[in-house]
């Protein structure tokens, strides 16, 4: 019999017991596909005796004790599905350096301190993998670091988040409000209690931080990220966007080209845009998760799936325990950390985008110049205007060219200290078109 | 300096000069990739002295003796974009044997005897990799065999040849027959001067059998897999289907389950089929390919992409050349083909799947009942009956649940032979609905 490898999982929430049942049910076709039978050496919690329904386990298996289970020299591989900085960067980072493989589902971690657990599996020669942390079930990190090493990817642009997508989703299809739709998700468990790092944009970024660092070669961390929530889409910016033929998405952006300086640099953004019906991702509903990358020679690429949930994510970890388990038969690592491109990142500003301008504006005449000439001012070049309405209900939407976001930032500022705009409406950024 | 790793090309037609362009574009990028430089020791030709473009290469490395490229000590990895049973399977089971890695796009050759190229791997410890081989530039392949590791796939849908769907987009588009688009595409450049291999099926059945082989642990080849072509698909097939708020694709699905007897066995089959239009699968148009997963615990996943032409095929060829290439400096060998599962192959008679049936009836008294009567001794079950027209021009239109394809095909068979069946006007399979 071959000597089986042996697993510490620390966490057992919704996921961890979704990879517990999963290592039970799947044994015997793990073992064919590994080559040893894997065996589950502890199960770290924080409080011991909880309910975890009818694990197949034995309940000798829990400990309080993550740092001292991953620490045990009968422990090959660790499983991290705790989530958040602390603790489970000194357990990881210790794992990693005593030689254990690590499989982590930790988004927020790998996009803050991504750079620590890399630098650890050097120095242990340990095999660090993450599938699950981005999109859930969906096989997208592995084609992102081998699939296309051969191509030269230009840019990504996911919808990486379920809770904010089932919510625009909602809005959308309803007409509610942000509020409205936040409160649905929260009753059907698509959103947390505190649902901020959703809705903020947080979650959203720690996944663009990690997919640009793999599609570009480059440590991207959460801090280099632009990050704007969802909060203040509005029931009216909604309908503009289907006035339009559009939908709005929270959309995860990064891509790479050279600067005003011709210097080649990547961008990375999270932000609400509108899209229009036709783009792939405006019909990625609900709590599902998309990722649509654009490469030179590959040309576009979608991948799609269910991006949360104890079962879709159990699957990614587990697809990583077999691979960080066949390495250890074989006495090899996965190929380390691919950072040499090392491009700088270009600060927002330099993000080059298109605008969509809501104004309520005084019905007169010289009005549209006015506006025009204040897009002219910043070399912003408009694409289209309508204007309905009349007298004190005239409103104009325009629609620019791709222009670079602090020239738009800079006309709408300026917009705003017109006195015949009265207000403004809604500004939003469009993606996906020409 | 690192020792370079040496490429042998077999083969430079469209994807061969693509790779050709895309190592010395790239070349820089690759060597940081792999940690060696790439270098082509070769490239073998039918002939000598054709237009190639303006490659950017050494015309002393072109040769027509493809078996002598592949034995030389100075070559690391072959990469085989000729495609065809013979000289290639010569050619690449030798290289194996000699313990050099292949990177081949020939699903030809791995449909019909994949066997003699793992078994040749096998036995000269080297690695074989065919990401480019099913669907294009998609990565695919290895989210099958790396990714999905942990969990149990249960079905695989996909259109995965871009001339029959290019020829069906058309014929949805524009109501044109069979033979009309069929010419269009040709014109176009989408179907070659003898379309026989896309049109009857045969180049899905392959990719079909290479899909169902990773998919499920089990040895699959072009034999086992069901075949039917679009060449019989006309006007009518696609208004009715339209009619139904429904498209035709052609499909190739491969499927796990117990049979009749509750044995876990496995159906693989290639023909064209009526989806929903709310599908994904549905909205996949011109010639782009996408395949549809379901697993256990991922749920459903769906790869979307360029399934064909010179780039997007040799992007998939090099992210191949840079993981075997890193497999070759780090000693190791990928895990060899997973076929333990071994599971039998079920006869088309017993896949189970969705008939929609068109017959040209007498509208008399009884006919109704007649015909009802044939689908219950078959024990299919009745989905849904439209009845159009009157008097000789009278429809029946018959969806029905899922049932046996023998018992499909036997009740169509009986109805054939029914007195007020004046003729059948169309017998299709329908999926991806309940």
């Amino acid at each position: 019999m071959t000597t089986p490898v042996r697993l510490a999982l620390l966490g057992c929430g919704t996921v961890g017991q979704e990879v517990v049942r999963l290592l039970h049910e799947q044994a015997t076709d793990l073992a064919a596909r590994i080559g040893a039978p894997v065996e589950l050496a502890g199960i770290a919690v924080r409080r011991l005796g909880r309910d975890r329904g009818d694990l197949p386990v034995d309940p000798a298996l829990f400990t309080t004790d993550a740092l001292g289970l991953v620490k045990r020299d009968d422990v090959d591989v660790v499983v991290e599905v705790v989530g958040g900085i602390e603790p489970a960067r000194t357990w990881l980072v210790e794992a990693l350096r005593a030689g254990k493989s690590v499989v982590t589902a930790n988004k927020a971690l790998l996009a803050e301190d991504g750079a620590a657990l890399h630098d650890a599996a050097a120095e242990g020669g340990a095999d660090l993998y993450y599938e699950a942390s981005v999109a859930g079930a969906i096989p997208l990190l592995r084609p992102l670091r081998e699939s296309l090493h051969g191509d030269t990817i230009t840019r990504v642009t996911g919808i990486v988040n379920g809770t904010t997508n089932f919510i625009l989703s909602a809005m959308d299809a309803t007409g509610a409000g942000f509020a409205e739709a936040l409160e649905e998700a929260t009753e059907l468990g698509y959103a947390e209690a505190d649902p901020t790092a959703d809705v903020e944009g947080f979650d959203a970024a720690a996944k663009a931080a990690i997919l640009a660092s793999l599609a570009f070669h480059t440590r991207v961390g959460a801090a280099d990220v632009y990050r704007e929530g969802i909060t203040e889409v509005t029931a009216a910016d909604m309908a503009s966007a289907k006035g339009m033929g559009c939908t709005i998405k929270l959309l995860c952006i990064a891509s790479r080209g050279p600067d005003s300086t011709g210097t080649e640099s990547i961008s990375v953004r999270v932000h609400p845009a509108m899209i229009p019906l036709s783009h792939p991702l405006a019909s990625v509903g609900d709590a599902f998760n998309a990722v649509f990358v654009e490469a030179e020679a590959a040309g576009q690429l979608m991948f799609y799936g269910r991006g949360a949930g104890g079962a879709p994510t159990a699957s990614a970890v587990l697809g990583d325990v077999v691979a960080v388990s066949r390495n250890r038969l074989a006495r090899v690592r996965q190929a380390s950390e691919s950072a040499y491109a090392d491009l700088p990142i270009r600060p927002m500003g330099e993000a080059v985008t298109r605008y969509h301008v809501s104004l309520d504006v005084a019905d007169r005449a010289g009005v549209l110049a006015a506006v025009a000439g204040v897009f002219a001012r910043h070399d912003v070049s408009i694409a289209t205007v309508r204007q309905s309405g009349r007298n004190d209900d005239a409103t104009l939407v325009i629609v620019t060219h791709m222009a670079p976001d602090a020239a738009l930032a800079a006309t709408v500022e300026e917009l705003r200290r017109l006195d015949i705009v009265r207000s403004i409406a809604s500004v939003l950024r469009v993606e996906g078109g020409s």
